[in-house]
């Protein structure tokens, strides 16, 4: 309610009342804080409403020092956020690649789905990651992430936070120092493969397709223009049913070398695996074999899964 | 095992083989990575050794990158590490205060013992960290901690970890934007608290005594020259009862003021409470009372229980 600022002459803005750093009003001898106070966007350099207890805790003693003759600054946020949902969270910080295109951004998104933490230890979870990056600096806008309940996501949620005001490039993900041991993280930690997916794609090595696009494509009208190329391995020696026969096939990517023939060249294949590291292998495998009219699904089976998608 | 390198008439240094930020030996065409490559500690500036796969892993694919003509940097590394020892963990980046001393800083440190997530949260458990910074700049060194073994310490010491080598100062830490929500952390973070603990230190409105200096005074031969005032709050209406009368009284932080008259003026007064937030607030109190020869218990009753030393 910024009613009683309006009313009392001062300046108001989309999200609340107007401050500058030191968390003055338009009036220097009155000081806002709190979820009346409008936050600058330290990703997209707009105003931002950030109704949460942490921000006004930090303003707090901001405007506390400053009151007392002090100088202390509150420079904005980048909107991290968590919730838990049921045995689940979601979380994130910076911008959405929705929001990133519609601050301007030429931004582009990836995906990668991996466990929290090694594989043979036994309270591992998988975990869902997207990185927002703007294609034409590799600069990193935002992150956003599902998984389970545990502290394990929020923490790489703010290790990036942490960073996202700096400017940080894929680079930087790709090379952030996670502390490593089996029982909290992957000796190649999620964040660092997101990092990396982010470098291969922009290097166009690595092409990708969303859940929501292979959704279209698989239930759509025209779902004959593509081939389903599924590169999971073989199950004790078998390989996996083709539950669609002459649309999805599965020849894993480790065989596909020898196998290309049985891969149509009219079509474009949408190469599918459980979490989509062997399905960018495959494509790999077939730009070796001068085979590029392909696109890899992001977070693979896995991903579907999580975004309710049936084959 | 380095001698490979050695014999072959490579460089090598105290914590291994020389390798530039490329991961190129002093022979370009020979490159190296994991452990036996010599790492640049990001903080100190001096050689590391960090027998880490995850760095291994970020090793290996700068050299496959450079190897294929690429150009991938591996800068070097702040030491994040985490280990799971039963139900708890031990974790940290950076420079502890002996080796930031060691290394030459002009170091001190500040610990606070907070819990993990809300206060009314029914999984909470308390978190015990440290935070190294250099005095004269206000730059952060390091950070350690201990707490239970779920991914919530070591999630703030990996958002830590991701600023070190930016050379954070202590105001950064006080502004970590940590992702908000009661079962995932505390409208004040852990963080943000220990940043302000460092802040108030080096301001001068918080003199601190670590446990392990608590101790010697405690029990050392000159044990007489301290008086221990126990700030912590009445229990159902009544003052803690006093262990050690005469040398350990309880006078409610809040009853302070108008006690003073209770608490000698001949020794100095070291201020216990619980986790050392009431001892703080105390130790305000004296300062506008005119009484200057005291210092605040870090991390409290129970920074002492973490240590093993009983009163």
């Amino acid at each position: 309610n910024t009613s009683l600022a309006s009313e009392a002459g001062l300046e108001t803005g989309p999200a609340g009342i107007v401050v500058n750093d030191r968390l003055q009003t338009s009036d220097p001898d009155i000081y806002a804080g709190g979820d009346c106070a409008q936050i600058l966007n330290l990703v997209s350099g707009r105003p931002a409403f950030y109704p949460l207890g942490s921000m006004a805790n930090r303003q707090g003693r901001v405007i506390g020092t400053n009151l007392a003759g002090g100088d202390a600054r509150f420079a904005g946020a980048v909107g991290s956020f968590v919730v838990k949902v049921f045995d689940h969270s979601l979380a994130g910080a910076g911008l959405t690649v929705q929001n990133a295109r519609k601050a301007g951004f030429d931004a582009i998104s990836v995906r990668v789905a991996q466990l929290d933490r090694a594989h043979f230890y036994p309270t591992k979870q998988m975990m869902h990651l997207e990185l927002v990056v703007e294609k034409s600096t590799r600069r990193v806008l935002g992150i956003q992430g599902f998984g389970s309940s545990s502290d394990a996501m929020v923490g790489r949620i703010n290790a990036v936070a942490a960073i996202l005001e700096r400017h940080p490039t894929v680079d930087d993900i790709s090379n952030l120092e996670l502390a490593y041991s089996p029982p909290f993280s992957s000796a190649m930690d999620i964040l660092n493969a997101l990092g990396n997916a982010a470098d291969n794609m922009l290097a166009g090595s690595y092409r990708g397709i969303a859940p929501e696009e292979f959704e279209a494509l698989w239930t759509g009208a025209n779902n004959g223009q593509c081939f389903f190329l599924d590169c999971r391995a073989r199950e004790d020696g078998q390989p996996i049913a083709a539950k669609h026969p002459g649309r999805w096939v599965n020849i894993p990517q480790d065989e596909l070398r020898g196998r290309v023939d049985e891969v149509p060249d009219d079509r474009e294949i949408i190469l599918v695996c459980n979490t989509g590291v062997r399905s960018y292998e495959a494509q790999l495998n077939l730009r070796e074999l001068g085979r590029e009219n392909n696109r890899s699904l992001q977070g693979g089976m896995v991903g579907l899964k999580m975004s309710g998608i049936e084959v």
